[in-house]
């Protein structure tokens, strides 16, 4: 295995896991790296490892990631430690989980480091986990929910002018409901987070809808101070 | 010391730091304790300590504080771990802190285990703190400002029934700001969070003011819902 740290370099008290949600065709996904190695060796896992000496929690966070699955460059948000003392099979490890929601199209999956595979599960019909990563992966959704509800999308989970069927059906995927769609319309109305581009769909077969695009003022704004989208 | 936990029953990478935030009399205050031995002896920290390899991590949190400073039965929420790789003087190790609100008249402070002091500070007025404790009630008082904001704030702050003068001192204090106080109660209506009680300060020599307090199944579904109070 390339790059694998020398066992003395390692806290072996703490770890660290990484739950990716990814969004793509109307679908939220979760990541998971299956171990090519050591006590649970073929079996799927959030992705995470351990934590040298020299580097911050958060940089070894961004390392494992990177290594494992081959993405980069996004936007780690501290999740929570898990530190329940029988978590972990064999000694005491605490974990410091971490959580993202990207767009899977701009993301290519690298297994890597200590993992034999790295893919997208849908997030109804997950492989059974190792150790407590599915009471993570349970806080991490919890999170990734109430989150939508109080802050903008992501902008990088739709393309740069979307319909708001789109976009509701990316809140659909995350809340896992359908939602009315006129009370959907009203209430997204009510923040004034969308531009209408005055144009419409190209080269759909359907009716073509209108395209919208984020007001980014307002998206800075709401991201900033917060907001209740009452779903 | 009391209950002194013998070295090679606690994980020696990783830590506990509380930050515990008293109003009293209209003042923000901050719980600290004076180590009474080791490295960091005379000096004032965070309440904080290690983890025994029985115990969950949010368990050692509760009995640290407990231990330290006489403070029991409140809610520690997980505010975040701090990871940065030289925080801590003489070897790796990570802190998961805590925090929380309090009134302080509701509880004894009792310095006990490694702490030969523990007092309530100003805000305003700290002594210098160990290691990175400054960075950590940093972070802390940011978080602690953002929940008001987004929360109602917590039921026992304030005496049950309150004039609307000492909720906006309540919020003044932690928001470390003056605030309009028509304004305020403009915003503060319409949450409609507060019931009339009716009635009047008793012996007070100003002129007694109404009495109002929290109508708790509105604040029971703000706070699972969420809100923005715009201060």
């Amino acid at each position: 295995m390339e790059n694998l740290p020398h066992p003395d370099t390692i806290i072996d008290a703490l770890s660290i896991d990484c739950v990716i949600f990814g969004f793509k065709d109307g679908r939220l996904d979760i990541l998971l790296v299956k171990h090519g190695e050591g006590i649970s060796a073929g079996k799927w896992a959030l992705p995470g490892g351990w934590i040298t000496y020299g580097e911050s929690v958060d940089d070894a966070a961004k390392r494992l990631l990177n290594s494992l699955t081959g993405i980069r460059d996004i936007y780690l948000e501290q999740l929570k430690a898990f530190g329940d003392p029988n978590r972990y099979p064999s000694r005491r490890v605490v974990t410091v989980a971490y959580y993202a929601l990207v767009n899977e199209e701009n993301y290519a999956l690298i297994p890597g480091f200590t993992a034999s595979d790295a893919q997208w599960f849908s997030i109804h019909d997950l492989p059974p986990l190792i150790y407590d990563h599915d009471q993570i992966l349970d806080y991490g959704y919890r999170q990734l929910k109430h989150k939508v509800r109080h802050e903008p999308i992501g902008f990088n989970l739709l393309p740069a002018k979307f319909t708001l069927l789109q976009l509701q059906e990316l809140y659909e995927a995350i809340l896992e409901t359908k939602l009315d769609k006129s009370n959907f319309r009203r209430k997204l109305a009510k923040m004034k987070l969308l531009i209408d581009c005055k144009e419409k769909q190209k080269d759909v077969s359907h009716r073509a809808a209108e395209l919208y695009k984020f007001d980014k003022r307002v998206y800075v704004t709401l991201r900033k101070n917060g907001m209740v989208f009452g779903l």
